[in-house]
Order: C-alpha cells, then structure tokens, then sequence
C-alpha cells in the first residue's frame, strides 16, 4: 500500500495541525471560492476532520461581482458536497462599490460570521497561501504601512483559521490534481487575463502576481516569496509586542480630560502613533481612513507644539492642546 | 534678483538642516561619485557650508571596478574642485571578490574613516536619495530581513549623514542641471546597462530600480518610492525600540554560565531571536553569516526542548542546553 501524493500529505498534515486544538464533535466550515487552494483544502478538510473526531462543511461566498458568478458558485458547492463535506452553504453578498478588494473582503467576513452563527461552526478555514502572503506584503510595502499592516494576513483571527499559509500556491494545484479535483479558473487570476475588474477597478494583486513578484525574482536571481512571508512572521512578532507596550503607554498618558502631553513626550517614538492611533479610533475616528499624515499632525501638536489651533482627523474628530494634555473637541 | 532654482533651493535647503548641529569652524567632507546625486550634494554644500561658518571639502573613492574608474575619479574630483571644495581627496580602495556590493561599501566606509582622522573631518556627506532608500527597502525584504534591515538606510551613522535622503533622484538631476554642474552617467544604473559587472556578478539593485518599481508603481496606479521610505522610517523607530527591549531582556537571562532558559521563555517572542543574535554575535559568530536558521535552531533548545545535541551557529560557536541555561561549547 503506498501513501498518498506528497502535495495531498503535506495539505492534509497543514490542516491536521490547525484543528488539533477543537473540541471533538465541533463543526468546521471550508470557505470555498472553487479555485485550487481552497478546493485543495476543503479536499484535506474532508479527509482530516471526520478521523480528527470533527465535522466538516463548507460555504461559499457568491460576491456577485461577475457575470456567471452563481454558476461558479453552484460548481464550488457541488465539488464541496462531492468531497463529502455537509453542510455546504452558498451565501449571496453585496459589496458596495469602490476600494473594491476591501469591500468584497468585508462582505466576506461578515457574511463567515453570519454562517457561523446560524450553524454554530468553531471556525471557518480558509486556503490563503505563502504566496497570497507575499504579494499582501508587497501590496501594503508600497502603500506605506507599518509593522502591523506588513505583518500580511495573520494565520489566526477570530473565528477564522489559514491552515495554508505556510504551502505555496504550486502544491496546492498539484494536490487537486493528484485527487482528481478540478478547480475553477478566475480569470482576473491569469497571466494574461484582465487586470481590471468589470466595473473598471484596478486589480493591484493580480499585477503584484503576475509582474512585480517576477520582476523581483529575476532582480534577485531567487524566488522571494518564502522571504516576504518570513518578513511577515517577524514584523507580526514584533507589532504584537509594540501593540501591548501602546496599550501601556496609552493607560499611563490617559487622564480623566485627554492624554497627559508630559506622558506621551516620555514614550518611546515608536509608540507615539500607535498610542494617538488607538485613542482616535476609540474617539470615533473610522480605523480606515485614519492615515499617517493624521497622525503626524496630531503627534505634533505634543512634539512641535507652537500654539497651534488644534488638528482634525477623519470622523469630524479634532484634537487641541489644552492645559499640557490632548484633548478632543467636540 | 530672482532667487534660486527650486531644486537648488530644496537642496541646498536639505544640507543647511543636517550640518545646523555642527561646531563653527570645522570642516565636512562630501562623499562624491561624479554622478547627478552626490554632485548636487557637493554643489549645494560649497554654497551652505561657508555661509554655516564651516569648511567644505570632498572625498571621492575610486573602487577600481571597472576600467577607467581612475578618470572617473579624477574627473568627479575636478568638479569638486571647481565647485569650491577644499580640500578634494581621491582615495584608491581594494575591493575583494564576491558579495560584490557589500564588499564595495565596506572598503568605502573603511576609507571614509580614515580620511576623517587624516583631515579631522566631523562629518561626511553621503548623496543618498528617497529612490536609494525604496530600492533598498524592497531589496531586503525580498531577502527576508527583519525590521532593523527593512529600515533602510540610516539618516546617520557614525560620521556619516545623508541629507537628500527626503528628495527624490530626480530633483538632483535638475539641481545640477540648473546649476551647469555636468555628471558622469554610470553604465550600470542606465535602463539598458549591463545588469552584470564585468566580473559577471548580479546587479539586482539596477534590476530593482529600472524593472521592479516600475512594476510596482503599474500594479498601484501609483509611485511607491515616497511610501517605501516612510515605511523604512516607521520600521526605524520599531527597531530602535525593540533593540533597547532586547538588550534589556540579555541582560535580564544573563548568568555567569550563560543565559537562562526561564528568562528567555519569559521574554516577548519578538526579542528572543534579537537577543540570542547579539549573544551569538558578542560570542564571535559572524554577524552577516547569523541567518534565521541559525537563531531558529538556537532558540529551539529554549522554546522546544526534546534534548536535542545543540546547535551549531557560524565562526565555529556551538549552543548547548545545560542546566536550565543556553551555554557555549567551544
């Protein structure tokens, strides 16, 4: 008797080793798109759980985005039901339009938490890779962000697990392959396919895929995409600790009127952003569109202070200096 | 009477803000190529440096790389002369084979040295620019470097300061041009250059700059250079924090015998490789040659003890547990 494919092993022993912390009897749910790394692990999923104690499902998100997506949808859902995974959802989101990746993301994730609620799923997998983590590195790089934004996807979040992250994008292929999976093929995925969506958005990760990751590659004469993940895992270490050292700084700058300027002067530079990043957020200020330049003049006003007249970030929250503190004016 | 150029202005601008801390009197040295960047460095330090009651010189290296490096020196050390600089020292440098880039900046820098303690020089101007420090940003985290190497290229060091680290590449050209201060084209950043030097060793850097930013800045609908470097300063100010934290918990697990495995596990993930990487190197292990692997295997005997041999690190220095502590074995 010869074991199975190596792609098949190395997927199954990726899943066995995210799952080995569920309760038995719990349900987990596959998200499925239909393409290759999620069929490859909704494939191992079926595999792994049921001898893991657990039970299996899946469910697909139909974004709607694309002529025919109900098709692809209903396909993904037949191949899940095939590998013997139950139940499988097909759930219908909308995404608004504009910032579309980010959108469709949020849709996404909404829509895993409603599916998780109603089905009482411990945890929804999903088949990001290595290689989807190192063009989300190179994405957020070039835009700017700091050690939290760089430290890519995390393998954990909520309900919501990557048992792929470590497996590049190739072994997943092989794996359908070696299982008789057909996959279905997006076509804002290929080389040459279209590098804007239908509704004319940019799709910046198809171009990172298909043109600056090998552009880089043939610069540096190696593959970088195990490097950019690795620069990952380290920048994420590191943003875990500067968030816990931020939370400190924050409670000690805190008083009952606004944030002790004296405070935030002793803190470490570093800290400073992530401190006023936190304070403005929980002031109302949306996360998102809380930016550098933002923050900048809102440090300024503890570090350059001449009298300025006070600094207004996003959400129609502004910050004066009164009395030696940061206070908000409302 | 019209006043000057604005990229003149700019620059010269950038250079008065970095010497303001320097003794009147004393004397700086520009670090000049002959290309675009380091002559408008060089131009605008012979017109802030006199009028910041400091004397200006310059200091041109010649590598030796390539044929006619020694015309170029002598020519790059003519225009300094003409643009004012007193004293103009051309250095002949050896640079050994192999790690090619690396080896050239050393023999730079060592030379750099002793040309301060020849001429008493308090600092050396280097003509680095907000281009320099994207491409070195991208190049290292290709390589898989943690936040300390994503940082970039420090504003200072040592003697050494980089004042155009804030202006693009661009502007330098136009500066000099404004100024009739006509450069040397180096072969080897041109588009269609060689991206190999005559000894056959890659050029990635030149890769980088003419093939993966464009590529980037296609993928984005945006140029990424400005973002990479603001990336590079905020990874600065985490590195420099967690640097201080680190050398803090080595001090903390330090015993007379080694260091204490209990203190190591107590210490934030995100320092321990930092701080076995300052043991290992204070040790004698070559710092270049000190990968991720080597710490992973060190750092193991701490986090997954299962009474492994030990672990061998470069420059012949061995780690073994003993007695609830991380040891050398020489």
């Amino acid at each position: 008797m010869t074991g199975p494919h190596p792609a098949v092993a190395r997927t199954r022993t990726a899943v066995r080793d995210e799952l080995r912390d569920l309760p038995e009897g719990s349900l987990v749910l596959v998200a499925c798109s239909g393409g290759p790394d999620s069929l490859a692990l909704a494939a191992a999923t079926a595999f792994v759980a049921p001898r893991a104690g657990l039970r299996a499902g899946a469910v697909v998100v139909d974004h709607g985005l694309a002529p025919g997506s109900a098709d692809v949808a209903q396909g993904a859902a037949r191949r899940c039901r095939e590998l013997g995974l139950d139940p499988v959802l097909v759930e219908r989101v909308v995404v608004g339009p504009g910032g579309l990746e980010e959108r469709a993301r949020a849709a996404r994730h909404a829509a895993f938490d409603d599916v998780a609620a109603r089905t009482g799923a411990v945890a929804i997998l999903l088949g990001h890779t290595m290689d989807d983590q190192a063009e989300t590195v190179l994405l957020r790089l070039a835009r700017g962000s700091g050690a939290r934004s760089l430290a890519g996807i995390p393998p954990r979040r909520g309900l919501v697990r990557r048992p792929l992250l470590g497996l590049r994008r190739a072994l997943l292929r092989e794996a359908c392959a070696a299982q008789g999976v057909t996959w279905w093929e997006d076509p804002g995925n290929a080389v040459d396919g279209p590098q804007t969506t239908s509704a004319g958005a940019a799709l910046p990760r198809s171009a990172v895929r298909h043109r600056v990751l090998p552009a880089l590659a043939d610069a540096l004469g190696a593959d970088p995409v195990a490097a950019l993940a690795r620069t990952a895992d380290q920048l994420r270490a590191d943003a875990d600790l500067l968030d816990v050292l931020a939370a400190e700084a924050l409670e000690a700058a805190t008083t009952p009127s606004g944030l002790a300027v004296e405070a935030l002067l002793a803190a470490p530079p570093a800290l400073l952003p992530r401190v006023l990043r936190t304070w403005l957020v929980s002031a109302g200020s949306p996360a998102g569109d809380l930016g550098a330049v933002h923050l900048d003049a809102v440090a300024a006003l503890a570090t350059s202070w001449r009298g300025q007249r006070g600094a207004d970030v996003p959400g129609g929250v502004r910050v004066v200096r009164q009395d030696g503190e940061l206070r908000l004016d409302r």
